[in-house]
Order: structure tokens, then sequence, then C-alpha cells
């Protein structure tokens, strides 16, 4: 695997900043919000409440990726308004997905992260865009690639000059069809042996399955992954996209203490190595 | 499926133009041409014997989407300027692959149809972008895209105004690896009865393996697709790109005929249904 | 792959006799009949209807490897005396699966050749005791076996001194779940460059859809298949087991007057080599 | 799903008792060996280490289903010989692995526990026979089954008698290779909702790779597993099988360290439920 920016050096990982929070250092970084942004209401209360609950990032879509051009495409620009505005509120960092390298720009004034989707995994146009700017990227894994095609789009991004990449493991496509995914949390430590990035787990999009989404992040909190992005909405039953995977508020609140009380043992735990 | 523009209606399916070309009425078109555009002679020397063996559309790639950001990349708009010339030397309309949404307004000059790749198919913003053309889309299915998911990514270029698409099938990821992927030629049949668009299949892509290039051809033929794009080269051993896939000239040869040949019984039998 | 029984010498492929049905000498065979055995009547007919139109063997299952407990587990010993008369009245050799090694001897007298189902490609036992007997096998691909697995079950099966193998592609589990399976056919070529061993194909199970049958059998014989299995049900409403991809009398009429046609063409074609 | 002898009642699950020891009363139980039994040297003193470490259950192959038939089959009576003289030394119970149903009565006196293996999930002859015994049976599922094959191969064993069952998650089979299987950790929680039997997960054959295996326990732990089963060998790089994923004595004690921290850190929590 040819490798050039984003390989591991002298065993050293790195860690990757957003705002003033950092991923990679050690710690178990929770990144929450809804599917989409659909309302100033919405994300205001979520980015309030996964904030005062210990999410450390906003997540928010608002250009939405959806197999059928009839399904809510997400608010677009007004949604990326909302989106800041309960970001300065809250003061939490915030990312968004981008899916179209003329969106880059726009959408640079508005996040804090930019997350590139699994379909958009190897959209080289696109990879090559973020990897011009500097603003941290949310890599996530296409739904059939390797881990060595999973490595070489980020190595697309870091080639041009932005190796501020987490990586996001989200599951892949297999016969079995109760999950949404095969989440394989196998790929978390094998990417963090091969590269220098940290690894983050998706286990919302990865399971499609809400009760699923608190073992499986303590699964990933275990096999060693820089922390999760878990999709929370006000309202799951009401959700304009993914509701069958969104946490409540108050089951949020229970994920978040859960998670927190696992983190401060493998805090000590980390510290050796496995 | 919401199917709004690609569904059949009365059980007819409809045929694609692209210039003097016509897939999809019930002949069997043969794409064939280079993975990449190398130099102008090879692109010449490949379109000359491709069209006088009977491939109808040449195919040649210029903006290469390739797993690692140090492969070929392709030689852009120096290797369209070559494309066009053969084409227009041969008199050979051409299609080529288009892989960001900023890109489809110059490629437009160049080619006769647009090939959106398989690391694309879900790449909507370039689907949409195409679908504003007024030229036809040659659209292939992603490695881990669902038929349903196919046909939706047809949609998203369809409910632009432009259905003049035509479907490719070129294999799906599956545990299988001695073949590139694994071909699932009983797509082609499924796509066409849930559609109203002609579907070719791609054998170099499925497989990966030259020598199974005619015998899955002929299959494709047999199972009811409307023609088949295949790689060829004048010298694969030096290729670029693809190069354990690329039929020689000489084997492009024996396979237009023995496909010929085949083709000719066909087209009593599909008169009849199956 | 360590082949020592199986493997090609002097790129000679060999055929195995049923009785005196010949698979592998450049003939394509028909082998049909009801998933399940269900009466005496049923399968008489079936037999006499499948002979009449073209079938060379007869299948008929009397062992039923059924995912539930609670589902028709087939009529057994009274199944295969069925079968037999059957077999005795039209002059039609027979093949049905064995499922226990302990059955061996007994299904012994009943039928033509063993059938190993996809379920039992790995059940050594069951492989070295067919391998003990002199009758031809019929070996399915499992739902999850690459190619090596195949080949290599199958040396199992000739380690022990029976090498009268037909291998059998069946369809692989993928993501893609319009149909039952993937059926694989790039697997028919590989399969005859790297074995001696005759292949056939069942695109019954590899669809699970009765309409894809026709069109995915042409493809077998385009592909160079020595053949093909397929299930036929004088009523495939009512059937026990796989009501959806059973063949009616009248469809298998069509079927058998398509393939032959195309057999007839191949026939001439198969004396060159692709 | 037709789950008549191992639904949930109640919303209770069972615990089944080998010997001494209980998998599912909310212990996490570590089950140790090697992949075969290669001498009683090794199995003895494989056998002290493990159980000195924390292992509950040895684990030793005497009948190895391996793809080749060329391949070290396993040293059968004799392993199991040996495997019997390292349990009663060290007191300690033995799971090996049965392939054939003529094997169970010979078997049966050597184990505490039979092992139904992934090739043979689907053998419903064997499962019949060993749900005719009164013995705990640990059932792998296949590389193939879905969530559903899987329940439905333990209720085929149950229905018969005996529902002393504990299902392995042990990998399944799709694209990536870097890992020998996926180890689909999801199934832990689903299988654990939808039947009343303990769940333990094999993260050696799930990942192929020595270094996983503690990192995959660990999640294997977190994600709500009852145990683990993971190879061990004195002397891995000289392994007749499995070299590449069994642990050390060395590696297996920091693993049993590892593991038995966690473990009391989950005792408080998942008195809680998630």
């Amino acid at each position: 695997m040819d490798l050039r920016y984003i390989s591991k050096e002298n065993n050293q990982g790195i860690s990757v900043k957003i705002k003033d929070i950092v991923i990679g250092n050690g710690d178990f970084t929770i990144i929450a919000g809804p599917c989409s942004v659909e309302s100033s209401e919405m994300i205001l209360s979520t980015a309030q409440h996964v904030k005062s609950k210990g999410a450390a990032i906003l997540r928010g879509g608002a250009f939405k990726p959806r197999t059928s051009p009839y399904a809510f495409q997400g608010l677009k620009e007004e949604g990326l308004d909302m989106l800041k505005a309960a970001s300065q509120n809250e003061n939490i960092p915030v990312v968004s997905e981008v899916m179209d390298p003329r969106d880059v720009a726009v959408i640079y004034d508005y996040v804090d992260m930019f997350q590139i989707g699994s379909r958009n995994m190897q959209n080289f146009s696109l990879l090559k865009e973020v990897g011009r700017t500097d603003k941290p990227i949310l890599l996530k894994r296409g739904m059939a690639a390797t881990i060595e095609d999973f490595l070489m789009a980020a190595e697309y991004i870091a080639a041009e000059g932005n190796d501020r990449i987490v990586l996001c493991e989200r599951g892949i496509r297999t016969f079995e069809n109760i999950t949404r995914n095969t989440l394989d949390l196998a790929a978390v430590p094998i990417l963090k042996k091969l590269s220098k990035l940290p690894v983050i787990v998706d286990p919302s999009h990865g399971t499609g399955i809400r009760e699923l989404v608190l073992p499986m992040s303590l699964a990933a909190l275990a096999v060693g992954a820089d922390g999760v992005i878990v999709e929370v909405h006000p309202d799951p039953a009401c959700a304009l996209s993914d509701a069958e995977q969104s946490l409540s508020f108050e089951q949020f609140e229970t994920f978040a203490e859960k998670i927190n009380r696992l983190k401060h043992y493998f805090e000590d735990m980390r510290k050796g190595s496995y």
C-alpha cells in the first residue's frame, strides 16, 4: 500500500483538532446530532442537549445523499445557517457533509469539519477539493470499500496537503440484512496500525437499529476507536430520515453516561498497549 | 421502487441513440477501446481496428478514477483531444468517463456519450449535472449497489430531463476473489423488466480476466443484454491500466466474430420472447 | 491449489456417465424434476413430461435440507421408492440428494447419481463416504464457497477413489436480495480451466425466480457449461418447496425447445475454442 | 422466525452448564486451547497454562474439518484421549468438534461439550444427532449464514430435546480480505434478543490475526457476549493449523488479565441494562 502522507511513522498516531476539540489524543470523542437539520428549533435543542450530556461535536446534514431523488434532500444552505447558529449558540463545533466539489467553498464558512460520506468515498474530485482546504475531514468508509481502498481515499486528501483526516468505519454491505450494514470493528485496530489517522465508528448507520447503538459504541471504545458519531433526534419517530436508528434525547443521556463510564475505565487501560 | 421517468410503460423498452448508433433496438452493440487513452497513435489504431471488426462505439478513458492517487490518472483534456480525433477519423462515436460535475461542460464537446463510473454511481451532483445535458449516458452499477440503488441512480439522471440512459452491469463485490468482481448477469433481465432502459454488460471489469471476456459476453448476449463494453489495447502487456483484462487486436477480432455469429442466431430467437 | 485427482491433464476434460447419459462430452445436458418428490403421481407425470421434452436425467428430492426443522423434510425412503418407480417407468436416470453418510448405502439402491447439496459441500464425512461408492456425484457449490473451496471439496471425493464428479454452480450469497442468490457464471469457465470435471449450472436456486430460469440457462450454455439442473413441477403454485422458482410443464416445454435450439448452434461453435 | 424451543420467554435468557462451568449467567467465560491437539505434552501444558490464567473450558480439535484433504486432519481418537487426559489432569472441562453423526457416540465419552463447526452449521443430521444427547453444544455460525439461518440451526438441535446450546459468532464471509472473516459483533445483541441462548464470540477465526484477538475480545465483552473462544498454542509458529491466529502462552496471559479487568468493570455495568 503506497501511503506517503498518512502512514504511521515511529509507531505514532496523530490527533486532529476541530476548533478546541481533539480527536485521537487518547480520549473517546462523541459526535452527535440529527441525520438532517430539519428546523432551527430542532437543531438548537439537539445541540443544547447533546452538548450538555457530553457530545464534543455536533453533526447535522444539510446536503443529504439519498438513494431516491424523491426523498428529502436536506435544507441545503438554509440548513447550514441553522446549524451554524446552533453551533455558535452552544459553542460546539459542527461537522456536515459535502457532496459536490463546487459546494466546498460555500460550506467552508459554515462548518468546522467536512464530512465525506460513504457514497463519495471514491469521488476523487471531491477528495482533492477538500484536501486543498485547511479544515479537518471526516472520511467515511464506502459500502464496498476494502481497508486498502479506504486508506487510499484518505491518501488522496492528504496528498493535496491536508492530513487532518479522521477515518470513520460505518459498516459494509454483506448478505446479512437484519442490520442495515455489517459494522466491521476489526477494521479499527487495522486502520490504526496501518495509518497515523484517528479512527471513529458510526454505529447508527453501521447497524440501522437504535438499540444496537449503545452496545456497538461500547464495543467501538473497547476495540480502541477514538470516538463515535451517533444520530440523535428530538423525536425519532418523526425524523425525516434515519428514524429507525436515531436516539431520543433520553436515550442519548443514558448512552453518554454509559460511554463516559467505560471511557474512564479505558483511560487507564489505554496507557498500556494491546 | 419509485420510478417515475424510467419505469417500463406498456411493457415497452426504449432505445438510446448515440449519433447514428442505436442501443436497445434488438441489436447487440459492441463498445470497445482502451481503458485509458495513452497516445494519439494508440487510440487511432485501436479505433480503426475495433471499428473495422464490428465495434459500434469507441471507449477511452481520459479522466481516470484510480484507487491510488499515485496511479496513472489519465491524460485529461489532452486525452480527450486524441479521442475526438480518432472518433472523427474513423467516424465512430465515443464514450468517455466524467468524474466531476465541473467537467461536464468541457467534456461535452469531446464525447458522444458520457460514462458515469461505478465509483460515482451515487455521486448525485454528477448524476444531476449530466441529467441536464442532451447527451446519452452510460451508467455503471456501483460495486455495492443493489438493483434498486442502481435504478434510483438512473432515476436521478432522468428526473433532470435526460432519460437517454444505458445501464451497465459490471460486477459487484463479493467474497470470491479469483475474479475482480462477480458479474451479476441475472441483473440484466431484472433491470430490463423493471425499467425501460437498455442494459449492457462490462465483462472486462466484471471478471478482470482476459480469457473470460468472450464467454461472459456470449452469456450476456444469451441473457438478453443489449450490448457489451470491452477493453481492447494494441499491446495489453504494456497497458498503463487494466492490463490483465484487455483484449489484443487479434483477440478482439476473434471476439467480434464469435459475438456476431451468435448475435445473428439471437436476432431470430429474440423475436420470440423469454 | 493442491489438486491431485481432479486437475486437468493435457488440457483434457473428462465426461461422467450416468447410466447411458454422458455429461461433459460436448453436449448440454438437461436435468429436470421437482424440488421434492411429493407423490407417486406427481413424480411419474413429471418424469414423463420432462423426458418427452428433452431432459436426460430426472431430479427429485426425498431427503430435504430445509432451513427450518418445521418445514417439509421430504418423504425420505418412501419418496425414493416413488422416484425409482418413475425412473424405471420412463427409463430415465435419477439424481437425488444425500445428506447423511449413514444414508449413502440405502440411497445407493435408488439413485443413479448422488447429489451433495450446498449446505453439505464441506461435510467432509459425507464427501468421503460418497467418494467410496461407484456412483457419479453431483456436487453443488456452497453458498460461501470460493472456487478453491469448491474444487478442494471435489478433491475430497476423488481422493477416495471416485472422480466421476459433476460440479454445479448454484449461486453464492451476496448483498443483492432481489434474487435468492447471485449466480456466478464466470465460475463455469474458471472451474473448467482448473479441473477436468464437467460443470453444470442451477438457475433455479441460483436466481429463485421462475422467469430467470430460461435466460440464465441460455447464458450458462453460452458460457460453456455442460448442462443445467432445473426445477419442474406439475403445479408450481402448490409445490411443497421452491414454489417460486419451479417451471410448469408448459414452461418447461418452451424452455427445452429454446435450449435445444441454442444447443445445436453451439455444437458447431464449441468445436472451435474460446 | 418459527422458534419454538429457543425463543426468549419473559425476556429471560438461560444459562448452560458444562460440568461446573456456567455460560450465560452474567459472567464472561474464556474457552481456550489449541486449534488441534498435536501431542499429549502440548495439550497438557496448554491446559495447565490456560486454566491457571483464567480459562474455564479447554478447547482442542481432534477431528479437523480442513479445506484440503491433504492438510492435517487431526489425531482423531488418539487426540481425544490426549484431550481427556489433559482435562482430567487439570480438572477443566473440554469442548471438541464433531463432524460426523456416526462419531457422536464415540466422542461423547471424551468431551464435556460438543462443538458443531461453521461448515456443519446446516448439517441437519449432525444437528439432530447431538440434539438427542444430554451434552451441551457449542454451535458456530456458518460463513454464509444469516442470523435467521443460525437460529433455525439451533432450533434443529433443540427440537430433538437438547436446548443446552451456546451460540458462537465467528465471522462471516465478505469482500474484505485483510481479515480471514468479518466478525459481526452486532449479531451478539440481536441473537440475545431473539433467543434465550447464551452467545459467545470467536475472535481467532473471526479475524485470523493474532493481534486482533484481544481488542475484538474486549469488544465482544463490551457488546454483551457471554464469553469468547480463543486459540492458544505453546509455539504458535509451529502450529499444525491456524498458526497466524493462535496466541502464545505469554500472549494469553496478558489477554486473560485484560479481559478479567474489563469483566469486573462490566459485572457492575451489566446489572443495569442496555
